[in-house]
């Protein structure tokens, strides 16, 4: 798997810049290097430099000067990927980059693959396969939450303390192997007690790194909120007004579906994901019943449904309305049920009926918010509402939260032959089927760090990179 | 004009990558990044460091880490601006950028202005004004010969012959005037054999830098084709031909005029941009003159004109549109008359016929090619020809090409000044006349050089620039 010959990308985003970072890694990256440079300083040698040094000077073709650049020189193992690394900083024309790049596979090189790089400093103990899994999360983060999970991961948060625990588990699991050597003894090597206050130890931090997935997955990806309600009821303008309210970015990203378009907008550092939908009716026309059902998908995968009612509109169609979104979302999903357009009514019994239609349909988890969207009133309630859905307490408090996949269904793996491991150890099973669970649980454990890994999950995870990475 | 307070900007290309580069520069850019930045090593101080070394740590905000980054350290005055330099290599995402540059701005620096570190550069005497201005026109070049070009007015080029002969002049300027003291005397300082020479050695450059802004021109915005056919007669196959033969690049830029679409091809390394305008018939269309007249002006734009027609058609029609563009073109300009669809054509007579109309509207200076653009017969014969318009061979020479519009227009005044002065020396005019003469010449040519400028020139300069150079 270790493969140490030169690579070489552009590192800096594409496009022309003032200027550019082109990374060579590798054994022989300085030699390579050497054979294009040319120091103003008569026979320099970048391979006589010390590491961690700048150099001026120009990267030449034969007798063609290709740009004058400053070159950075690390040396192995003090470097990202723990070999040698020179990095060439040009000017940042794209023409001067794939020049150089060019060069550089003329003498030697070749061009690294996606996260190739940062693969590199994982096979070379740099960081472990969680902290290397971050680095791609980071670059991709985009809100202060997202930004700031994935740099406590990448500085190794949680995966430390699984190194720790495992380690401990290994040596356990030494000890019981051992006994099975001795197995027509009888002999104990391992104390029980131990073992299992260390498994409870286990456990309880799987637990919570799994109990955070819900907490991470909302970080990295945004909380989908389904806007359900018709054109004309005010959606456009809420969302407008969500947007000023919190100085927010907001960012037209294509959905999963092609005809979802999402808008998302950060709040308090953190994402939203609003997915508009069309209302439901009841209809017999076959085409409209697509786009009903379509509708009812959307609201399916979003963790906050906001029902949009125009107050002025009558009220059994009000409470149809309710009535239907209610029969649609499950118990998992936070109903706000949003009455619109306040300013358009002076009313005070329609107020009055819509209330009764409220207590009526809407249970006690459920919320109900009187809004004008154009004037902005309450709009300050409704976002501590939508705060309010999330543990925001638990990533100020710095506690360590998962936010991939992959991590879940190992910590979910680990958790059940965790379960089977402190059975058995209560029930006295024997050695070889003690050991065969905590081997398990060491396997799963392994995997999130890396120690466990196979070809296939690196290519998996590294190809997601960008090149340069 | 001279200003060193810290400025900061991002220095790569816009948008997510690996890596970017934030640049500081200025009085105290070290001592900023001291109060954001800790290394592992406890107490380690950027500004205890020596210059060009390389520093691993993080930014932080009081508490909060906001990256991992690697610091570059450049001191005064061996660095880009001349000034103490600190370059930021942090992880590529847009919001991690951001939060990195506005802690520097909450920390003293400022956002830099659009060329403001290689303004300073100039200002503080590390290049002079020609050789700042290539700085831009080396990162905005995008092929091989628009590179050299840049690349060579930044290395000096034409510059530092400038300097030294402006130099030279400025000793007779002194000593011309210290006469002016003496006038009654009627003493002759300035030996005016050796300022007759000087001024014609300058004349000598003058000139010829003058002379290679033609091809200077070309080199820097591309040759303008025009091609002039109906759409049917085959210019889309004949520049899908010329890239594939050349396997060159295309892009279509918006032109300078909202319709007009143009196609670059860079053919050897030269830019050819390929305009497309109808054919020229008679017409007493209204709306078809406006057409019409706007061909025409895409045409008199044009230095190649590139008439195509269709050998199939009928012979009256083709002498037509040959007498209509020798018509229209001025003797500047280079028509290449291209028969095409050859392979549709077996009669011999109609061959004849159309020579004989070439040879009756044709100069000695048109070219006409028979070429098919389907099968590629005498494509090779078409590049060779449009490559044959320009002076390839003084670009291939190393010799020193204008490309900068500003300094034509210098180049011009000092020519001139230089023919008054050279008139006056030669009447003997008086030593105050001949003294302003050639003060105009120090003048422009200072110009160029920078050694003469105001700020309103240094501001159209450098606003021209991206924002990180």
């Amino acid at each position: 798997m270790l493969d140490n010959t030169p690579i070489c990308a552009i590192s800096t985003a594409q496009g022309n810049g003032a200027i550019a970072v082109i990374r060579i890694s590798g054994k022989g990256s300085i030699e390579i290097c050497d054979k294009i440079f040319q120091s103003p300083k008569l026979g320099k040698k970048l391979s006589n430099q010390k590491p961690n040094t700048l150099h001026f000077g120009s990267i030449t073709d034969k007798d063609i000067i290709i740009d004058e650049v400053v070159i950075s020189i690390f040396r192995n193992p003090q470097s990202y990927t723990g070999e040698d690394i020179i990095e060439i900083s040009c000017h940042g024309s794209e023409y001067i980059q794939q020049k150089i790049l060019q060069l550089l596979i003329k003498n030697g090189a070749r061009q690294a693959k996606a996260g190739e790089y940062t693969m590199r400093a994982f096979l070379n103990g740099k960081m472990d396969l969680s902290q290397a899994e971050a680095v791609a999360d980071l670059i991709a983060s985009s809100s202060s939450t997202s930004h700031k999970v994935a740099l406590q991961q990448m500085r190794g948060g949680f995966s430390n303390e699984i190194t720790i625990l495992r380690n401990k588990l290994l040596k356990f699991i030494s000890l019981i192997e051992l006994e099975l050597d001795f197995s027509e003894e009888d002999v104990e090597f391992a104390d029980r007690k131990q073992l299992s206050t260390l498994l409870n130890q286990i456990e309880n931090l799987v637990n919570k790194l799994l109990k955070s997935f819900e907490l991470g997955n909302v970080i990295k990806n945004g909380v989908p909120v389904a806007i359900v309600g018709h054109t004309n009821v005010g959606k456009s303008t809420l969302l407008n007004k969500l947007l000023n309210e919190e100085k927010a970015i907001v960012s037209d990203i294509a959905g999963t579906t092609r005809d979802v378009i999402e808008d998302i907008i950060n709040i308090e550092g953190v994402s939203f994901r609003f997915i508009d939908t069309a209302g439901i009716r009841d209809t017999k026309d076959k085409i409209e019943s697509l786009g009903i059902e379509r509708t009812f998908a959307k609201i399916s995968k979003a963790s906050i449904v906001l029902l949009l009612v125009d107050a002025s509109e009558n009220t059994a169609d009000i409470e149809k309305a309710i009535a239907r979104i209610k029969n649609v979302i499950n118990n998992k999903q936070k109903l706000i049920v949003i009455i619109n357009k306040l300013d358009l009514i002076n009313d005070e019994n329609k107020l009055t009926a819509i209330h009764k239609i409220l207590n009526k349909h809407l249970d006690k988890s459920d919320i109900h918010i009187e809004i004008s969207a154009k004037s902005g009133k309450n709009i300050d309630r409704l976002i501590a509402e939508l705060l309010n859905t999330i543990n925001i307490e638990a990533l100020n408090q710095n506690e360590v939260i998962i936010t991939n996949t992959r991590h879940f269904e190992a910590l979910n793996s680990s958790s059940e032959a965790l379960t089977r491991a402190k059975d058995g150890l209560e029930n006295n099973i024997s050695g070889d089927f003690l050991a065969m669970d905590i081997r398990e649980v060491l396997h799963y454990l392994g995997e999130i760090t890396g120690q466990i890994s196979t070809n296939e999950v690196l290519g998996n995870i590294f190809s997601k990179f960008c090149i340069g990475k």
